[in-house]
């Protein structure tokens, strides 16, 4: 089979951060494998040209998506819906659909209902970005020792499931599988209620308090300068799971102000002794899988 | 005058990380001055005087002061009370006390009540440190840019001020002043409660979650990996402050829980927008003063 991992020509649909990166990643898995980016604003696209992240660009959907045996969107949230719609017509029947989205439930929804039950697709998640924003960022070796979660649902065949796999692993992610449901309450809480009080520990603070942050102050909050308007998208795509999650944080403030308020030093010791306990774990198994 | 900012004899009681680099910064900026190590174990005074962050090491409090013109206190906060007993008796009419602390009201009202009126004492607070713990990691560097909070009463001789201002300058820091109840307040929102929402973040993960923790995560939980018996001790220490600070928090969450559950786009745009355009402002006001 010619090209990547069975895939000879890749389109990536919105050439930003994670499509330039892909884009990147590709091309140093396999020079041979042609990337075509398809996007709405010339500027991005030109950009990513510049870069090396894509060989050919397009603004119309039917000549960008000719040819490609993978699709992956990587637009905004909010432009699923419209990009969807455009790619009915013109989507290979026998290309594959992933995307990159940060919310799956909405995503596999959308795409069943537009495109119907025999698209080729299968949602993906890769954990990287950062708080920075468009192709210029872009970097081949983003994906490498991330994580990457594919979401398949019970219909969705367990071949294009490997392919899917297979293609990010080739990035360099390590990829794993959960339904879209479970995705998306995990990620509310490892991911999007961390942003919301990173927001909420920023606006919190007064002239007198920022004067004296510290270093561990600017960590915390780091992911604070995250795009505002792709974090609203975010909040609003998995509303449900991230109100039960700030819900959950609000029940451990109640119980950490319980132990305070009773002057309860060994309950407080405890609980910060099994936090520290469990984030070092945590690390250390980060490490483990990048030796 | 002879050695650092007329200081020729440091006393360090407590050589952990903070002692430690008070050391090794000290000597790094004028190699003549001499400085003892006072401890109560002597693995952690044989690791200082290994690095070469103290000349001479006692486990006696008559013995290290003697001589001393300038006493820091580096001991865990617990330790302060037994320690300035101790002192009491031996500590030179003419040595200036500080300490490095990171909660400053009760530090300033135990100094008053046990050495009296006449301590010449002013509190300072080095915004640095890390969740490391011990004088093997102790740096000559770890002040430099570091914020550094003095909180003279109105009791406090500015020149006694000025002295110790001018010795954290001497260690590379940039020094201030608040009085110790400001002070409390606004490291119980911009230090205490971000590790507060750390542990709280690491506490409320499950195993789902955890596997697809990012880096945005890891970033965000950093400061939940410091020793857990240090922060018990800072947490009660500054019990009011922090019990407000949580409070507010509670509020900040109410009211983004409310702007998600109504959908509220804009509003959350609104809030995350303001929230990174003041932590943007803050990094570059940081790189500003390192530059």
């Amino acid at each position: 089979m010619a090209g990547m991992k069975g895939f000879s020509q890749i389109t990536i649909v919105g050439v930003g951060l994670l499509g330039g990166s892909v884009g990147l990643a590709a091309k140093a898995a396999d020079e041979s494998v042609r990337v075509v980016g398809l996007g709405r604003r010339r500027s991005s696209l030109d950009k990513a040209l510049a870069i090396g992240a894509i060989d050919r660009a397009s603004l119309d959907y039917a000549d960008a998506l000719a040819g490609a045996d993978l699709v992956v969107l990587a637009s905004p949230l909010e432009a699923y819906e419209d990009n969807l719609r455009r790619m009915a017509d013109c989507l290979p029947a026998r290309a594959v659909l992933t995307d990159v989205g940060s919310v799956k439930g909405p995503a596999v929804r959308q795409v069943a209902r537009i495109l119907g039950p025999k698209a080729r697709f299968v949602g993906s998640h890769p954990m990287a970005g950062g708080e920075r924003k468009g192709p210029e960022f872009a970097r081949a070796d983003l994906f490498a020792n991330a994580a990457c979660i594919l979401t398949p649902t019970p219909r969705t065949s367990p071949g294009l499931t490997a392919r899917v796999e297979q293609f990010w692993q080739s990035l360099g992610a390590v990829t794993l599988r959960m339904s879209p449901a479970r995705h998306d309450r995990a990620v509310s809480a490892v991911s999007h209620l961390p942003h919301v009080l990173a927001a909420l520990l920023v606006a919190l603070q007064d002239q007198e308090s920022l004067k004296v942050a510290g270093p561990g102050f600017l960590d915390t909050t780091r992911i604070a300068s995250g795009d505002s308007q792709m974090w609203r998208q975010i909040l609003l795509a998995n509303r449900a799971a991230v109100l039960a999650s700030l819900k959950r944080a609000q029940g451990q403030l109640k119980r950490l102000g319980g132990l305070l308020a009773s002057d309860d030093g060994p309950g407080i010791a405890r609980y910060l002794q099994a936090a520290k306990t469990r984030r070092d774990e945590l690390v250390a198994s980060r490490r483990a899988r990048q030796e």
